[in-house]
């Protein structure tokens, strides 16, 4: 299982992070690269070119403010492609979340919440499940360790307050 | 290649219907439900377990104003759950934008842009594609095509002004 | 008297905790949980059982960004439910507002201001105090202490700028 | 069984409208009311003293713009009040909802969604149910008919797409 | 010269406080209260009364949330009433601006930025000194005043960057 | 009495024209003027010298998009200064309320509904009725008209839904 | 003088036309071409090259939604960039607006009005007229005839409600 | 080459100071002003006078809340005036960039990301490099060094992750 991770600026890093730890986590074999649709074009075109044939099976991509890098990618591919919209200082991230949400016709984008870059690693790990067996048996068993860690959450508060 | 495309309400359904057709085209075996998840919740939950064990590979959702289809669906499965905001009455479909994409964090949903059903269908097909050769050929066909009628059109437009 | 309040998060608890010792300051029977509608699916639906039948009066739900929970409790009982849309890292809770003030007809959700679990304490007891004469003269005992407070800070701001 | 109804001016009346119907086929006494916060001070006041002695179960208020109306109303009556933010010439209601949604601690306000006079009527019906059991008996029945024509939609829907 | 400064709650001084010192300054009789609209509102009529007949001249207001008052205390008067959205915990006073400046037709408030109390001071001032030779002249020469130190400030820029 | 109707461009007339009516309906010397901040510099500069000296009491501005004029106009005079802020194309008027709110420290602009030239036109008489008696009775009277409108509008709907 | 003007779909073509129209009547040469980021990635950078050596000395660029056409222009040249938002189905163009904007660092879009592409073709004149008097003389005569128009316009609605 | 950087107010210098260091970087020839369009109107118009006829190049404006300072300084010119709309105590610049991008047509501002002061300067020098060989060669090399840059830092994240 391969998955390409793309940021468009170091400074994202830390919100990209998590994505990939999951990703690690989960076994599947993480490309990361930092490679911005607006100042590294040939070195973002190139490595499209790596992706579409070196068996990634989903592209995830995290980008802020004007965030033109999950459609570039994903006019440059028929990956599924994730994007991640990130907050930046101003607008709360709602720019990015624009940006990459409302793709015209013909290229979708993944979209998740902004800063969702956890989802789009769960996402993007369904979305290989669907072929993986072992895959989906674990993310079964994630999900059922979620509801039992939810259940024994509530048990908690629940004594906290009788 | 299986997929389920679910609406919140049947006056959905002409926002719905492109997503259905471009499925249909690509010879995917579409299964269209209309269940809410506030007014339908056992048909939902049924249909759930149906999708989980018949061999569907992805799940399309659409709902509008405060959406919780696709979220709760998300919640019922680990096929890759794909959300279409739809605008209503008022706040053009940013209310159902906000309710679909800000899932919180183990449960994603991949939205595409407000009323872009066919995005939905175009993603789906590009999720099924990664396994699923001939799709793949297809959609790469589709994209060489629109890019033939782009450049057609630019042709026009380009000797319209000369 | 007996009002289920429902959060769907642990790290909601201190922005519902107000809410909680309001009712029990007002001598309700307050039943607490931690019940996510997207990762405690079956343990909610047993709960909505319990409420629907353990002489519940009202329902009071909290949760954050895309917050189906309201929606999802409300689809599953005719008792009043109250929504407090939460903020949280991003967007100031205008997406849990959305998600849960913009409900289809036929599943009301009655919502109080972002953050405002204080409110949805007073609007259940509001609700019950209709057939508690003793709880509706505490509650005009409350107002009319609210005014009078208010009018002593007023004679206090007053006399300082006098 | 008896509901106040006051919308803030004649031309609501027909985003109002629904919610009278509503409430009379359930057999509900109701008193519907034009009386502005800003232009009918004096009338309101009057029959607020009214409805506060006279058993009136739940007050429904709707209004568009700088929407003071229910939050005026709220803080005459500790009956519980429900808002309906109505849209109007621009904003598509988002002034209405946040001047009806944002009240302060203290002094609820049961929100609905922009224009959703007929969600006010069902939550006052609930309100009421609590202690109406044949209310509540015909709230069920009706949330059970909803769901079989809801059902029965689906069903249609599904054979047209097989 | 007289000036009533209403705030809705005693939170609310710090914001309020340049606003009276300003009126302070300039020889205005301010008379300032802290009467919300929701919650002392016959101790709000009763200044209304009072400042409709004493010779008050305009009146400031200033609220924040679901801001009310400003429209309220609007109602109850023809003098000129200046409304000030304050910002609190979420959404950065748009509610407060939308609350305050949306005011139906026949009864206007004049709003002026989000915490912009010093300007509701400075309109105050501006709307007395149509029929306050003196005061004209005092706001003349504040103008002239601050054109100077804006030139200044822009003349030790200006050489900074030399 | 003497008010100045200063619009930005002739397309916005239909919107200013009730302001000018409704002055002209209370016996106001009204100045209608289309001077454009942007593109008519020297005719607006040299009709604010005739406003601050002719006997102007009040100033009424009305601009769409990125309307400047009202701030423009207020910072040429001490006169009170009120700014309609108009709905254009897109956006819905919010471009040119917060053009026309926000204004900086020292400059105020009274500002109205998004479109209310109305309240621009009552503003004003307000303004102006404080220093003239018989304007003051006379809005008195409107006011009292209205209520009484109000009163009966409220009896016509009590009395259709009884 | 040449300038290059890129619409992302023949869609926009009425909104661009005004822009290419103005350009004409100033004897600029101006290459028309539709070349969107998503579709016509080959295309656009082949324009790209070509405008980049053929003097051209501007490039308008027109989007909607998510508008990454403006961004991937800018970052292929650097020739000044100027965008146009354009409002399509939902949300009036503010997607298009944030997406063309809030551009990175090092990358700027000369960003102008939604729909403004008339402002755009003058925004590229303006930069033009730098170096060529002519274009400049002209460009000051159009604003001297702007202003006269405006006194004109002034002069009708001033004798228009004498 | 000569640009003029004309900020509103002081506070705005550390937002706006990046600006003027990268110009000076170039070999940019920067007159800095501060010079807001509401309280130095007369300075302002002298410092227009001035750049009309000094060989001023570009001239970038920098403003927040009703950020009227860069349309004021187009309607003044026919030099491309490039706006940076600042973000302020509340709403987080949307009121500014509203302000600034959303001009009447006729009189375009070239607006650039919230705070985006960097990039004001970019375009401008974009802008003369149209005339300026030299300027241009340097922006070239600028942004080769960018692309080096970024794929020094790709490979750096790229090795971090195997």
């Amino acid at each position: 299982m391969k998955v390409a991770v793309i940021m468009g600026s170091t400074s994202d890093l830390p919100k990209v992070e998590p994505a990939i730890q999951i990703l690690k986590d989960y076994g599947v074999d993480v490309q990361v690269r930092c490679l911005s649709a607006h100042r590294a074009h040939a070195g973002l075109s190139a490595f499209m070119e790596e992706v579409n044939t070196n068996g990634t099976e989903v592209i995830i991509t995290a980008a802020g403010m004007a965030a033109a890098l999950p459609g570039v990618v994903a006019s440059q591919t028929v990956l599924p492609v994730i994007g991640v919209p990130l907050s930046g200082a101003t607008l709360d991230g709602m720019d990015a979340l624009l940006s990459i949400v409302q793709m015209p016709s013909g290229i979708p984008v993944a979209t998740v919440a902004i800063n969702g870059s956890k989802n789009a690693a769960y996402l993007a790990l369904q979305m290989m499940a669907v072929h993986h067996e072992q895959l989906k048996a674990k993310l079964l068993a994630f999900r059922q360790d979620n509801e039992k860690q939810a259940m024994k959450a509530n048990q908690e508060i629940m004594e906290k307050y009788q």
